[in-house]
């Protein structure tokens, strides 16, 4: 809730009470302030006075700590809402308030904003951990460092301009310029490590998409079933079928994973099929259906490739899989392959089936670094639970861990950077560009051209603008605007 | 979560930092405690150390406040569970393990841990007002000052029996029997108190159950969801049909209530049921319905009787009301009679109706203290907001509330009482049926008879174990036994 001043609160709910030591932990009996002392809220509630600025907001905050259960929550608002207020009203805060009021207070930047709110939404243990890196403030920190060092480049730049004829300069324009280009282009890179950073951290903040494709009956929904049943737990319950593809929202070892079991592929270059030849022109639907999976499977960013053994007419094991799925894992550049069904086939007789399978196939598939797990659904199905990973389906989770830690990790003085947001990354983008600019104005043949000089300075001012966007301090001139977006979330 | 010691859990999470001062909000860095400060739990916590034995288990305790999220609280719950432990387990405490131990710690008695569980689970404002006025402890210490004023008075009678020869009293056994006697006498009083309160104070905690009944088609549902779409809220979705009978639990004005929505009654005494003479006998299954219907009824605390204004076949208007439900309300003692579609009726002939209908009919009824309340449910539907009660909805809950407050106020100087559960209720009713038992061997004609004097100091000791049970305190054996009924819960 908010009032103008939380004694007009406290003296409401404790009358004739003292207020507590500032930040000391004290029992006190809540009354109905329109109660002359009959009606009691909480007859053990424990307050909280802690006066500003260093709160959570930079103001002076009153903490009730009452006796749970709902009647207990709704009387004690509903008291604070009639408690007599000196001026203005006491209300409920608006949603987002208390840290844009932190914000205002200088008590977080935006940066700072945005990794709370990361860290109230992280559903995941890799979520969380990658949202509190950006709550220390140390990205705001570097932004502003940053920002400081373009408005000191631009000052110089400038001082160029209104002095150029002056030759009374310790250094000459070129070297003044030669300077002030190094310490941009040293910025340039750092943009370029965080850049990198932000798309690491989108896949930890939003979950890594995976695709798990192969041939119908190769036991891909079986897969899905395992993974989720030993390993994984479902994050959200919206699972459900969107134009043939399930799409389920899973927790592997700490990290967000949205798998998509898409619809079977069988194109006309799927080698083996059994069956194949009986479907004669495949219906309109199921071309449709298999349309829908490959673009999905375009957007993923794991592509999860699953073939089996299966045994022909004739008793023939053969390993079958389709072509166009590895040509998927291919563009998208990163995947796994598994192969099902492994049960039930000698040992022998396998190993000679998965070793022409990588020699003739996978070998020129470029992104897949590792050897194809084998894996049986229906023994980890069936076998008990005495038996250590039956049917294998451990070894893909712990493939899936690694490659998501591959995909995800930041070297250890990068750590912070887990907190760039997709926010932060464009105006990246944007500072970038115009400190691109500026080396462009900058490095033409006629660098002492005056008009030069003046579009570069204002190429820094840009820059320096966008930095300042970031961390929602400095002249940037619509920080409203700016925090009507955060804030809305 | 429970530790032998806040300390381990404390440098578990915040290696190298000072245990903040007692009571006093501090802010703290948490870290896992196995990650050698690289896995950052909350970056700005408050963490409270709250030194017992002032606390609310007695016990150490440390409070960690973190940012909320779903992830980041379980990483804080697994990073406590893996703090290293000196000895025994950290693990999460057992349900109202915390309560318990307050208990075994002497910061509560049972009749407060009562009063606190029934606060935390109040649904409504009422509940929770008697709840909480349970908490304050007023109801325990009165129980344990009569308890110790039976036993000071067992040790009297017990000292008649050894000095009966003795002559040296100050007092003649006479008098001294004769104190005694007008103490019991005097606890006895404020027993029945006590169990009348309990009554009242159980009517709030449960609930108040109401029937609504009245022939077919007089607006029995309808009633019923203006009330609930104006008035009311549902308290629990739980509402279903159970044998025919719609049951709702409903917050009307705080109070909660049970509102049972029986089936139409057209018992053979029903005069003027328009269509009852087509009907033939009467089905069998419509006959149980109305039996079932009867039954709850006769349970209810509260019948509701409504009756409506039909106009026949020929034009002409009268009021329909079903007898047995006058029956109902007479045997169960208190309710309030409703009539239903009084709109387009002329005002004078609606007048003139309705005190025939008291006249000849209602002022027989005993317990029907009030005026027949005139409804509309058909205008409550239909007209516009503007209008003030359309359809006088609101006075039939008006009238509701009035009788609940009623039924279940306690004068201010027995507020406290409202904090009486049933089990301390039964154990009164014990305490009281000794106490009678010693008033019926004193008054024996032959008072002096040593025998009668020993059954007597025993029945003050039977009763003063009854009290005690109700406090947990004392010599009472089986303590355990009672904490198992109340923590179960």
């Amino acid at each position: 809730m908010h009032a103008d001043s939380p004694f007009q609160v406290y003296t409401g709910l404790c009358p004739g009470h003292p207020l507590p030591k500032a930040r000391y932990a004290s029992v006190r009996t809540l009354f109905h302030p329109r109660s002359d002392g009959s009606i009691v809220l909480d007859s053990s509630a424990m307050v909280l006075y802690l006066p500003g600025p260093k709160t959570v907001t930079g103001e002076d905050v009153l903490e009730l700590h009452v006796h749970g259960g709902s009647a207990t929550v709704k009387a004690v608002l509903s008291a604070v809402a009639a408690c007599p207020a000196s001026s203005g009203n006491i209300r409920y805060a608006e949603p987002g308030e208390f840290t844009k009021r932190a914000f205002l207070n200088d008590r977080l930047d935006l940066a700072q904003v945005e990794s709370l709110s990361d860290t109230l939404s992280a559903q995941t243990e890799q979520q969380r951990r990658a949202a509190v890196r950006g709550s220390n403030g140390a990205l705001g920190r570097t932004y502003d460092d940053w920002r400081h060092k373009l408005l000191d480049a631009r000052a110089e730049i400038e001082a160029i301009i209104d002095f150029s004829e002056d030759q009374h300069f310790d250094e000459s324009p070129t070297d003044l310029l030669a300077n002030v280009s190094r310490q941009v282009e040293e910025i340039l890179q750092g943009i370029e490590v965080h850049e990198g950073a932000s798309h690491r951290s989108e896949l930890l903040r939003n979950g890594i998409r995976i695709a798990l494709v192969g041939p119908p009956n190769a036991g891909k929904s079986s897969l899905m079933n395992q993974i989720v049943g030993r390993e994984a737990s479902i994050v959200s319950g919206e699972a459900g079928t969107t134009r043939d593809i399930v799409e389920a929202h899973l927790d592997i070892r700490g990290y967000l994973c949205t798998f998509a079991d898409t619809a079977g592929f069988r194109s006309d270059n799927t080698p083996g099929m059994p069956g194949a030849s009986n479907e004669g022109v495949m219906g309109a639907i199921e071309r449709e259906g298999i349309r829908r999976a490959r673009a999905k499977a375009l957007e993923s960013d794991v592509i999860m490739v699953l073939a089996s053994i299966e045994r022909d007419s004739t008793g023939e094991n053969s390993l079958v899989y389709d072509a166009e799925t590895l040509e998927l894992l291919q563009s998208v550049g990163k995947g796994i392959v598994v192969v099902n069904k492994c049960d039930g086939v000698p040992r022998d007789e396998l190993e000679l089936l998965v070793r022409d399978f990588v020699a003739t196939t996978l070998e020129k598939v470029e992104g897949l670094l590792a050897e194809p797990i084998l894996i049986s659904c229906k023994e980890a199905q069936t076998r008990t639970a005495q038996i250590q990973d039956p049917g294998g389906v451990h070894k893909v989770v712990n493939r899936l861990a690694t490659l998501f830690s591959d995909m995800t990790a930041l070297p250890a003085n990068q750590q912070d950077l887990h907190g760039v947001t997709e926010r932060q990354r464009q105006l990246l983008v944007q500072c970038r560009q115009h400190l691109e600019d500026y080396v462009g104005n900058t490095s033409s043949e006629d660098v002492m051209d005056e008009l030069n000089f003046v579009v570069a300075a204002e190429d820094l001012r840009y820059a320096a603008n966008c930095l300042a966007r970031i961390t929602g301090r400095g002249e940037t001139g619509n920080v409203e605007e700016v925090l009507g977006v955060i804030f809305e979330k």
